[in-house]
């Protein structure tokens, strides 16, 4: 059936594929010392300007923001997020069960805001009982957002500024970092969010990749025996040459930035669609997520024809769902997709 | 100074004295195997009218609630907790330091519904995403409130079928029971609790002795190997006596139930004073916690001649503070504030 | 440089990277619930003769050793291991992470015996301290051992006896499983190890895939609500295609079966060969690890010509090093390395 | 019956419990910040010379190794002890709960030696895996060990050495340091202690008081934001006052020094009763801890005339066991068991 319920549904771009065989009886050692690694983490220093970044290879998203955010944190700390944040809904508890509270601010459109923390932090440390609660002790943002949303590059460089004054440490999550990076709306590069972020994440598994999130710390400055700590979470993979490989192929000649582009283009086309057809946009994102509003009978007819993915409940009739574009989505699925609307 | 500004400024009721004194040499067993915890087990099932129950001291609130939370959640599973309850925001993140996430769901002056808690275990199971969450797997709410409040016998009694109905086990925080129980507002008598509650706790430390909480599980079902978990968190006093004779005191002849009167006989007078100068109460706290909202200019003035507890801002120019009656505060502290008003 | 470094040295065998090429655009569902991982699961229950196995694939082994273990013990146990377990040496303290102690029992050529188990554990009942002390709760063993030593039918018939007598779970750590089931002194099949594990894993890494473990429960009785659990330690994939593929792959015409054999064939052969040339064996390990004492000054002229791993130190001037062959082990490279030795 | 059955038996000195009286209506502030904790600091830096010690109190020594070690060790790193140390062996996995791996050193009569720590170290760092090993971060030791014995000057002076070598913070656990500091054997006073651990703690539990540990950091050097750290865990008492002012007794007139050495003059009239009787020591403690050989039939026929610990088994006919004395051992109880014996 035709599906836009993910932008994980196909496997990996055919370079990837290429470069997997290519290289599949080289031997190289293990743990991500590998010279696919090395090649992959100088092409990613390259893209994002900063020669000195400590680039690391994990395999999934949730493991990730587990490794980045546990490492980072003090014991008494936690880490503050939106309240639609991934990891305060949809990560099984993995943050707390590291010891960290999720510290969640109210969203707008799947953002916060500078001044939003700013003031957390102001009234947290005004508070006379701060001694007996949990202490803030980073930002963690997803750009895009979990609703397919782009902090702007005034927003971005606002909530780096008040992340500085107050010392904490700012992680953009970029599970799919391509797709925000190829929208015409977007008025920040890749070396932007090196220079405003701590630490930044760089897609590859709904990017093109089979698997795997490259971790940046821009200025080089990881975590103290951060490879003890991935491997103390089950983080490291023997093989690191398979996310060494891959990164390396969607660093080269500008693989990531076309695959973005793809998904773009084709949610794009999928917009206008919707648009012509009359249906309601929950909210403007212009990444490759699109979230409209369905009656549920509409919806539940729509189900049986093309796949997409049920968001939330809106009222007793009414329902969001999300249709996902991808690098790999055909332009004839938007052509049949038409026919169906 | 003058002062209203805890429940825990003084040491314990000379009862408790007393009996230390007078059983200070007999040599006994540890880690709560003594005569005197036996003794106190016994009293406090009879108060509570369950003869089977399993109780437990313990020596802090806040360990009392990491202990038993901990001990009572699957690790896949977080605790429900008004967003105003104390294990979410004044324990430094106790619960989330054993793995778990505070579920915490909007309050109303300190308390959450059976509604609430009943809608948001439906929506739980009718989100199809829901094995990537947090499973809701206990109840946990204070009886008083964080506010002085207290639950009504229907809604607790609500509250009760609800969490059977979703085998969620509810966990009632008595850290100020004694004060709860004295009430005349109050409906429930510590049977009731017992009956209601799957397990609940009887507060010394704010209640008349120097320090330790009882863990009553009515049914007698604490988890198993509970002694082990307690000790795996620190939290099994080598000399258990110190808290069985304290327990065997309060709930001998009585003393419990009137040291709560006392405190609350003491609060009414000071409820009734705030009436007549015309200060404006926060919310209707039946119980000895007592908060009234303030402009800032006066709530200085005030601080220096009585000491209180600031609890928060509720705008630029008014706070809202606490003063707190206990077993221990003496008329003539009341009539002293009479005079400085 | 001619290595025998590991057996993680290379890609993964063409058939798997056929398959994944093959299969690469047909869209699936995530986290494992797509139909190559169905299909695998199938063949896995058909090749260990237990229709009613839940099967699991896991990226790597650190990760899977920990998630199993925590998953199966109480709050307050431990897992009994031999103390060269690679849980208690080599994963960074990741059992300790989630934890849980790691209670290791003296090792005899990797293995620990059932006598020993059954002593430890009448020791703990029979001592009057045991509520202050971590209880066993589950047996983890490896086969081969990290020494490359097989438990024999007996043996582990034995240790699977006294494991059902104290309700000891007992995981069996397969690592490198298809490198024991080849041997020719292997008197166990899959079968066997299946019928007498409580879980077992077949390991994917160093025996021909990527990466991947596969984690079998015979019964079927995986910890309740699993999949939530892998989520929470951060171990779910996105794409988990990328493991059912590759256990496809593995499990189609006896390939497991045929890679183990050829790195059996190729070890053998260098067994020879150390004979042959008088080398000293540090241990007889009958699967794809060799393991030679060398004295310090050849050891390090050796390694000028080729790769191989230090293991651990015998004395002042000599050594043990492991030559491992794998799957992908080419037979020039015997003789390549028979012309320098 | 009469017991020599721990150090724990009684409650508390009678200073103490006069102290507890005399300031009971007393309204102080909590969580330690009283005055009476306050004096308690001050006395304690005056008797460890160290005037700019950071002292804190906590109810019990399971807790406060938990607590302390814990906030000491990173996150990859474990605490090097005996093997026979308490938290290796009965504290039901306190320091693995938090995460942290007890790394085990072989110990003699209970003690461990500066070249075996030294040894560790060196063979750690040289390792080429470490990255993939628990990394040793502190060094925890009992003074008096569990077997009463005492590191010498000579011994402590090499440990304080060797850990300042490899910068391993050294924890001194003085849960019965009174009945160490009052030996004639011992080489050591408190000033010592104070110069050469990082960290160590004065027992109150067992040394006079009905609960509580003081926990030193001679250089004033405790961790960053400990007061939230001790919260979080549990360990943070409201009324802290019930620890500040045993220790302000303890620490009056030479309190500590006195119990301390009735304690031992008890002691050592018991070893000599042992001795004239023939008994077999198992080892030569010269604290108030004494353990004997005794056969079986023997024990059983002595445990109904007197209470002793059972310690562990020699071999199937003969066993240790223990009888210890405390500052509230009375010289008619000698006598009586003189008799019996």
């Amino acid at each position: 059936m035709l599906s836009f319920a993910s932008d994980y549904l196909e496997g990996a771009h055919e370079s990837i594929l290429q470069r997997l065989a290519a290289s599949n009886l080289d031997q190289v050692s293990g743990y991500g010392t590998d010279p696919f690694c090395a090649s992959a983490r100088e092409k990613i220093r390259q893209a994002c300007a900063q020669p000195k970044a400590d680039v690391r290879f994990l395999a999934g998203g949730t493991q990730t923001n587990q490794i980045v955010i546990s490492a980072l944190l003090a014991r008494h700390e936690g880490v503050i997020a939106p309240e639609s944040g991934h990891i305060s809904t949809h990560e099984a508890g993995a943050i707390e069960y590291t010891g960290h509270k999720v510290l969640t601010l109210p969203q707008q459109e799947g953002k916060i805001s500078a001044e939003a923390v700013d003031r957390y932090m102001e009234s947290f440390y005004a508070d006379r009982n701060h001694e007996h609660m949990v202490h803030p002790g980073m930002v963690s943002l997803a750009w895009p957002s979990e609703y397919g949303t782009l902090y702007s590059r005034v927003e971005l460089e606002a909530l780096s500024r008040v992340c500085r004054k107050h010392r904490l440490p700012l992680f953009l999550d970029g599970a799919r970092l391509g797709y925000g990076l190829a929208c015409p709306a977007a008025d920040l590069d890749m070396a932007d969010i090196a220079r405003l972020a701590d630490v930044f994440t760089i897609g590859g598994t709904k990017c093109g990749a089979l698997c795997g999130e490259a971790v940046v710390f821009p200025k080089g400055d990881a975590p103290r025996h951060f490879t003890t700590l991935i491997k103390q979470q089950g983080g490291l993979l023997a093989k690191g040459r398979l996310l060494g490989i891959q990164f390396d192929a969607l660093f080269t000649d500008g693989l990531y930035e076309r695959l973005g582009g793809h998904a773009i283009a084709m949610a794009d086309r999928l917009r206008a669609l919707f648009t012509d057809k009359g249906y309601t946009f929950f909210l403007a994102s212009p990444t490759n997520q699109i979230f409209l509003v369905l009656e549920n009978e509409q919806m539940n007819r729509l189900a049986k024809e093309v796949a997409f993915s049920f968001w939330e409940q809106v009222d007793e009739t009414h329902s969001v769902v999300r249709f996902a574009t991808s690098w790999a989505t055909k332009p004839e699925s938007i052509e049949r997709l038409a026919a169906i609307l």
